[in-house]
């Protein structure tokens, strides 16, 4: 199992989810539909009819409830069956399950695991995206590949010398420093007298990264430039780079990077050159590594190991202790024996009703 | 095995098997090559050479014989080897397995199955394709899903009141009845004073539906709309849905229907309507059923039953214990013990052949 | 198994290769990124970087070393990593696998297989293709199909009789014989006062096609035309079929094929016949075949034997001993106990060396 069940996910930016409209996910393998109600509020159902496994995102929005659009069956936003189109009753048994969700900070949070959600305090929290003196542009791109390369390639950002000509290309020969805060992983990037990428070209910087990785899959990158002209105005560049399983091997890649509100480069520009680095250079690299990969795991292949490498083995060796954890729990709890209710005796029973009717 | 293996199937339209032309396609996993012989027989070969198992389909037909497109081994309309063009003497052992096939009704029928076929008067009837008082129309699409799931979908018409607003879409909430009649199953659906969706607007109707299932996969609906105007006239609109497994999960669906001849709706708007039904509103639902099913059977997966299910729980239920009876009986009987005649050592004999030739 | 591992194979045709360029390609089913070297030399390496297993081929050529594109591991041509762009020490433990390679004939061979490389003498030679007194063509496609099936193929040149109308087609009725040499397997056709299918309209040719297989996959066809009038010019036309599994149902197809310096026919126009041939005309049928036989190897199915199998025959028989007893070699050798060097332990030490810097 390559899946921390019971955490905080990703499910999508706000601004995806509109009143009386399904979005249509897959988290953790798991189909989900999402919608706005009315009053604003984000709902999250399996998106699969009891009755006869349909999406409900193919069915409608009616009232509040949602309607399957196969034979009718509606079910209100905690997943009771409250209407059949064809009985006076509805189906007491026909139970969706709905998903905790939290939204703050412009971005859905989906709880796909069985026990209690965690407090939503213990959410990341995402102040660029909301912060008014700031202008912040948002991404979402879909890897075929674990979600674990993904936070590979982001705890270790020496690949930026390789794959990221305009952040500084082979320029970015860092100075690395990694290390835990309560579960936590920071990764610390400095170069003194770096050539500027961003201003006069021949001026140089003193450019200072650290990405923080918190479980399962949030990474918050804060990069500050500072000119090497002794000016003292420092650029300050916050960014998220939020991973949701969607398969095994596929994920979902929320990014979103701010800027100072004054900042002369157009939001278009800004949202361009962060989809050149993460849709076209990232991410056909991490794919690629996910090809060569195959199904095996990482350790598995026996991967040489570096100083760089801290960040992104820190990063598994916690997340794999918590997977294991998880796991473990699972075992000792004893399974709740389920009493198969719609067996084809069952059947029979309906049958029989309908055929008296 | 979800497969009843000793039942005719529905192969193809009549008009779609051309003389001394192959048609090639699959049912229940096993390629077929199907051909026009000059006196309008049909005839339908395993569409895989004994010899280096090329689709007998990429050859020739010549002289009412089959020549295999790779090295040119020709068989008889009885799958007899009858010619090797290299050779004075054809190899004997060389032989193709004939499928037996039953054309009536402007359709042809192929039996998959190992014991004998069963008598061609078995296989239903479809008057309304021949009769000269009526105008029929006459469709096919390949679907990606299990055919009992296409069965499932026809014996609940309810799923009409969702998925067909043309043929009256939530004004089809009917009364609803389904009864066995000796291995078959009937649905009914009476709607009183419904609103005309083929008439005057405004104007009601009384709508009778009737859809029988006759194994493994033939439905015949009858439709009768009768207007609630004292006219008596009754449209009579029988069709049939006629569904043949390509594959475990693919299905080759065969409808038609039909319409007094002197019904002003031109063929072409009458096909064009039930292409829009069948291909564009029945087919996406179930192929999107099939995707969220995944590899399971449908018990499994423990459905929601509703009084509307009794009809397509009736046909699961009479299918399966058919298909129970059929593979308990082939365990029952001693495989023949075949002897495999073209082993390594045969091949050795003819490399001697031919190497003294 | 169906590979011969130890053996040379044909990689790609030199003028593929170009200096400081890599080109990626997947033999035996393990991922190869060559390229030429500023001496003109041919290096072959494993394209997965034992780092983070990224294709080396995403990568640079750096002052002849290879550059993985991801974190910068620089490999020399031996596959030693000689730099680490973030240390200033090279991690000793990794080592990229070089494959042995032999330029010779306007190709090269690499050999992927454990054991020390055979005397590249005993690779094949080409002559043809060097030879000034000839023009040569040279051809390369990628066929979905086991590189046995397109060794059937060529072992049996009946098919042209099936195949290839512009070989001659069904005038293709010719005297067979096949025969062993050494581990090689012969199969001649003559045919003789074969109405000609290169000369004057009306005239006969006495053609003689002889094919040779050596293991384990390269087929030298030899074919010679001799018109009946008299004349005794003999048009000689030799061809090369060299086959390379790319994995176990895919084959790269190389083939060659020359014609005396002075023949009229533009060196286009031979090279279209060709493709014709080889690309429209065998690989469709060889494919069709792989599908029809799916996952089961040729001798399970059963398959009815004659004559002109021979060629075929002999060929898979002794190409099935060759890898049987390559098998039960590995099986002797004992193993070398793989000490993991690189687990989490060890990834823990970096960790703690990165940590500690």
């Amino acid at each position: 199992m390559a899946y921390l069940e019971n955490a905080w996910y990703a499910a999508a930016w706000s601004k995806e989810v509109e009143v009386n409209r399904f979005l249509a996910r897959t988290y953790l393998d798991i189909p989900v539909a999402l919608f706005r109600n009315e009053a604003g509020e984000i709902v999250a159902m399996h998106d699969r009819c009891p009755h006869r496994f349909a999406p409900l995102s193919m069915g409608q929005i009616v009232d509040g409830a949602v309607r399957c659009g196969y034979h009718g069956l509606s079910f209100d936003q905690a997943g009771n069956c409250i209407k059949n189109l064809f009985s006076p009753v509805a189906p007491k048994a026909a139970k969706v399950r709905v998903y905790p969700v939290h939204e703050q900070d412009k971005m859905i949070w989906i709880w796909m695991g069985e026990s209690e959600p965690d407090d939503p305090a213990k959410i990341p929290r995402l102040p660029h995206q909301t912060d008014p003196e700031m202008r912040c542009v948002f991404g979402l791109t879909t890897a075929k590949a674990d979600y674990r390369l993904l936070s590979d390639n982001l705890m270790d950002l020496t690949h930026t010398a390789l794959l990221h000509p305009s952040f500084g290309g082979l320029d970015y020969i860092p100075q690395f420093k990694s290390w835990e805060e309560d579960q936590q992983v920071v990764s610390r990037y400095i170069i003194e007298h770096m050539p500027s990428f961003i201003g006069e070209p021949g001026s140089t910087i003193h450019n200072h990264d650290e990405i923080r990785w918190i479980a399962p899959s949030t990474h918050i990158l804060e990069s500050r430039i500072t000119p090497d002209d002794g000016s003292n105005h420092i650029t300050y560049i916050p960014s998220a780079h939020i991973l949701t399983p969607e398969t095994a091997k596929s994920t979902h890649y929320f990014w979103s990077s701010a800027m100072a509100a004054d900042t002369p480069m157009s939001d278009e520009d800004m949202y361009a050159q962060l989809v050149q680095a993460f849709d076209h250079e990232d991410k056909p690299m991490v794919e690629a590594v996910q090809r060569r990969m195959g199904d095996a795991e990482l350790w598995d292949l026996d991967p040489i190991l570096i100083a760089t490498d801290a960040g992104s083995v820190r990063m598994r060796r916690i997340l794999a202790a918590m997977i294991e954890r998880e796991q473990a729990a699972k075992k000792d709890t004893p399974e709740s024996t389920s009493v198969p209710l719609h067996t084809i005796e069952a059947a029979q029973q309906a049958v029989e009703a309908a055929a008296g009717a």
